[in-house]
């Protein structure tokens, strides 16, 4: 592994994260691909410590991508899934926290549906002044950082295979589209890739993407312009990022039939025509086939980079546990 | 263990096993049922690789018995339950373990409610050109090899501990009762038992027995009779494999009560009478206590190997998941 | 570890512990504290066995202690919860804890809502001749051995951190106070506790306290007193032991409102005045905050054992998986 100088101790929102930060990230996350790539896939870095998911909303995908993260760094990992947890018992969610610190665990894996709960659990196991580490799984419509810096990583890596690093993105175009207003990965996204120079455009349709986002844009290194319209956000784009659109939102009267905006705001084959000729797709899944991206279009190794964020986030969560896990072992 | 030739890559059908493919798992079964009896019951073989139960139907038990196997073999588990799943969010099944391979799974183990999933994976999978191997843990009314080859594991090892092979079935006479039309368990066994010169008798009420079951028993070794009756299918009977009833086949009509049932197919002590003196009872589990067997007989271990099978599971799954993984490693 | 002539095979009640075997346990849990205060919190001493926790009543927290305990003694667990059993399909709860067992299970952990299923299962392997162990994690409102033996290491390692042992609880003053009546961790705390020659007080409304229960302190070493007000069991105590409030007895027409209760029986500040000046609270959790507690009290160190309690719980677990275990490996 590299060595750094990460002094970050909970990976909860990647608003303040440095240009150093990340690239700390995605060297690491490269190590590990690399480790990944060997017979054995093991590295000894975690053995004894304790790796809890706590995840209070349940993730059949991302918990096992921490899991076997957790796992390949020889941790030992707790699950805790809401449905069978003593939340129905009237115990606070802090309380479950502290339950599972007081047992021993070294690192916290949080989701929950609730914006703020991983701060609001950091928080106090600071002023408990103890050492566990808190990394945000997915929060409400706020944050999803894992899942962002996986992003990062599969396109930096795909720019740079041997050497991926934050600078790659200056003057790429990346457009974001989709249901943004609702969605923690596009916060989260939003706020690395305005971290260097790139151009970030967002689309959606006017219900989905209050004019209030411009602001995120502010004071940031890169630009970041709205659109509620598809065709301006793919001109000349390098990469394309589509989100998940919840069915939920249709009888919120926030969009019309999936098909409309299936052709309204849906990738598909003859609207990548507007963009670079290598033009790669991402999804941070899992997808609705023919509604945010065609069928065919999101199969189609030329153009989706899906599978490969897929991989991409089991080395960046081997990556995020290391990095906030190892100052513990030293 | 045994050097082997072995080459297939999935097991998702004993349809078109040859008897040296089923030599060949009596013999690494019987090795691991040696390490199994080691004061340290486990081996390296798999250190590093990734199994992943995908139990699309629920199963405690053999999804347990898998996951042991696995961990005897040192590989990294991850299981997922279709409860939890995003099944529930509209993907697709083949996203769910593309997803899964892209995490870096070595083995799926799928279990499903509808027939030929684990086959549409494993198909998806080879025209992808991985490496990843697909085991049937049990498909709709299908098959479910690994529940036959303990069986049949089960009987082999009975009749030679020390060498367990296919050959030792010849001659004998094997009688499988119960509800065969809705039973993968069945139609996985009907192929291993007839796969060498031993008698194979089917026994059960005309409504879950059907006539076109003795187009089972066209072109192969062993001779497969059909009964509408008990008595002529127990006749000199070496083995009587008990299927499980669902309770649920009551209200669609196909049956009189499980008391009715109980009378006429259900095995009790003095229907074993018409057996041979020697005769052994199997039965899949989970057991409906005095419907498909009487209580004190399946509690006696004179005529019982029904925890003789539980055993024999741990053993052939290892079996299985070394012939098709270590292949991967080497 | 200490050397030990421990021979109990299965840990279903205290009723009939020694004064030998606390301390045994004492301090065993006590070395392997020790063990987790190290950099590498795992030893190799139940490698290769298998533990499995048969939850047929779910509960995370304690289904997580044993799962970690189990895990830094490098056995491999395997987890059931009968939400996803076979329960449902109509196999006895025998007939379950039998399969784990011919799967190759060492040590079965088991809690399920029904008093006395610990103990016929035990009594089923004993019957069965088989080596297994069997340990109580809570069965109906009958006993809790693990919670009472890591209450009692909690209590005895702060008046000797060095050296916990039964003796120490000799002419203290105990409180357990709440609903008593439906606690299996009462009970079980009730025969720890008068052990040897300490004081214990139980305190409760009349509803939630029968006058039977003075029979649990006939011919023990300890002397028991009821109340059916708070008072007197505070006056000069040492330790204050609350129970968990189920809010359904409430409907039962057991107890008045919860704010009534909190009022009469729940622990505040100003109560505590009663006691000794170094009183300290223990709560089994998880805690209706403002209930059974003040929500200050419970969270100040000062007075607190809750979080302690935890991580007790887990040395406490790991010394009972080591004392029924070592002698199966050996």
């Amino acid at each position: 592994m590299p060595s750094t100088n990460w002094t970050r101790h909970h990976i909860l929102s990647l608003a303040d994260f440095t240009p150093a930060e990340y690239d700390t990230v995605l060297q690491t996350a490269a190590s590990f691909q690399e480790v990944l790539s060997r017979r054995t896939k093991k590295v000894p870095t975690l053995q004894g410590q304790v790796v809890a998911n706590l995840f209070f909303e349940p993730s059949t995908r991302t918990r096992s991508s921490f899991e076997l993260a957790a796992k390949r760094l020889s941790a030992d990992t707790l699950n805790f899934a809401s449905a069978t947890s003593s939340m129905t018992k009237g115990e606070t969610i802090l309380d479950t926290a502290k339950t599972y610190l007081a047992m021993g665990t070294d690192i916290m894996v949080i989701r929950h549906k609730e914006a703020g709960v991983p701060n609001a659990i950091a928080e106090e196991m600071d002023r408990l002044g103890v050492k566990v580490s808190v990394l945000n799984a997915g929060d409400g419509q706020h944050e999803h950082p894992s899942q962002a810096l996986l992003d990062l990583f599969t396109i930096c890596t795909l720019l740079d295979p041997d050497h991926p690093r934050l600078e790659l993105l200056k003057d790429k175009k990346i457009a974001i589209v989709g249901d943004i207003l609702h969605s923690r990965v596009a916060r989260s996204n939003i706020w690395s890739l305005t971290a260097t120079g790139a151009e970030l455009h967002l689309a959606a349709p006017p219900t989905l993407l209050p004019k209030l986002f411009a602001d995120y844009g502010k004071d940031r290194p890169g630009k970041l312009f709205l659109h509620w319209q598809l065709e301006p956000a793919l001109i000349d784009a390098d990469f394309v990022m589509t989100l998940r659109l919840q069915k939920e939102r249709m009888s919120a009267n926030l969009l019309p039939s999936l098909r409309e905006y299936h052709q309204m705001f849906g990738i598909t084959r003859s609207k990548l025509q507007l963009c670079k000729p290598n033009v790669k797709v991402l999804h941070p899944g899992p997808v609705n086939r023919g509604v945010e991206i065609s069928s065919d279009l999101m199969d189609d190794p030329e153009f989706s980079l899906i599978q490969t964020q897929v991989t991409s986030g089991v080395a960046v969560r081997m990556a995020l546990l290391y990095l906030i896990g190892s100052g513990k072992v030293a």
